[in-house]
């Protein structure tokens, strides 16, 4: 029994924070509930929209996640995980107001890659239009020696967009062809494997046969989810 | 938007409440984050066994379920539910502590059974033997109309334990065949539904097909959604 308790800033959507908790528990190596971890999930989804604040044509939802984690803070958590990509771009101001380790999302699929074998060379990257223009990944990345693809931009408005968007209207199913397309058009390109850098990805790709994308996915809710367990039990 | 924002005790087991937040999310209407409910998951598996409590075997898990309350109240919740059948048997000394409405997750089951349309006559009865021996769905089921049908103890011991144990150690699968026998015997005896009255059962049932079932069962997973959501939408 430890007296650690994961706060996880969620609601954004909150079906990708519902799923990070379920992807929590089973990856989880446990015998009985006492094994599990303790964990308060803030899923506000009420949050402003994270990619109409980086175009600038929606209010800031940086007071709203500060809410959030000072919420969090209360409930005695001891370290924050954030399972929705976007909301990276505001990981400076959280992570002061938090007091407490924020798990990056990005360091999660960085290790992710490393466990599959994908430790350098090419790959692609999908992810909402904001996280991309914010380069969270791609400096990341890049820093720790990966070189980054992305999608075309027609491939972003045609493909990526609308199926997000199914994601968070619960209709799971009709994303899957979309994404899978540019998840086979990035390794036609040259990626080994491609990083799914919004949580709504990997729901809409996970309906569909993992066997017909060429290349392996890092899915970002479960590196974070992964990277959650390994705090844990450190 | 509303000020509502749900409370969930949950982490009895984790797994049922992280799966309680999946329903949640994809039984109510929406097409965007915004129209979804905020909700905050207080998911504390190192809750005391409530079986063991019951029989007198183990701790006291109130002191627990009293700080998972205060928790949510400080965190501004305005209504609880409680994804753990057997928690219910400390209904009453949770509702004076929590000050707002706990939504009871056997009248849930009652409204869903009146959903499928079955108001009246036998139902089978699948709880953990605590649940069982409070009697928390036995009075209230009886008290609004219906006759209620129970396991054999040899059925409890053989089928229904090891399928929960299964589902808590992350083993979902092999629950399915236990349990399915269990609904069966109940249709036979002459239940016209079973209710699952333990949130693990469900998780258990749905491994596997649901044609197999002579009769159809109540979730009661997807009924405290259900009740949920009626709440916020009120």
């Amino acid at each position: 029994m430890t007296d650690k308790v994961l706060g996880v800033l969620g609601g954004m959507g909150p079906l990708a924070s519902a799923h990070f908790m379920l992807r929590l528990t089973l990856l989880t190596p446990a015998d009985r509930d006492q094994d599990h971890i303790a964990a308060v999930l803030w899923s506000d989804p009420r949050v402003p929209d994270r990619n109409a604040a980086r175009s600038g044509t929606g209010p800031d939802p940086l007071p709203w996640l500060l809410r959030g984690i000072n919420g969090l803070k209360s409930a005695g958590c001891t370290a924050i995980a954030i399972p929705c990509n976007t909301a990276h771009g505001w990981f400076e101001p959280m992570a002061r107001a938090a007091g407490m380790p924020i798990l990056h999302i990005v360091d999660a699929a960085a290790t992710d890659l490393r466990r599959i074998g994908i430790t350098r060379g090419s790959i692609g990257l999908m992810a909402t239009p904001a996280t991309l223009a914010m380069r969270l990944y791609q400096d990341r990345l890049v820093a720790k020696g990966w070189n980054i693809l992305e999608p075309e931009p027609e491939q972003m408005a045609r493909l990526v967009k609308p199926a997000i968007a199914s994601v968070k209207a619960n209709r799971v199913a009709e994303a899957y062809a979309p994404l899978a397309e540019v998840v086979n058009s990035l390794a036609a390109r040259g990626a080994t494997a491609v990083v799914l850098g919004c949580t709504e990805i990997p729901l809409g790709i996970q309906a569909g046969p993992a066997e017909a994308l060429r290349v392996p996915v890092v899915d970002t809710i479960d590196a974070l989810a992964r990277a959650s367990i390994a705090w844990a039990r450190e």
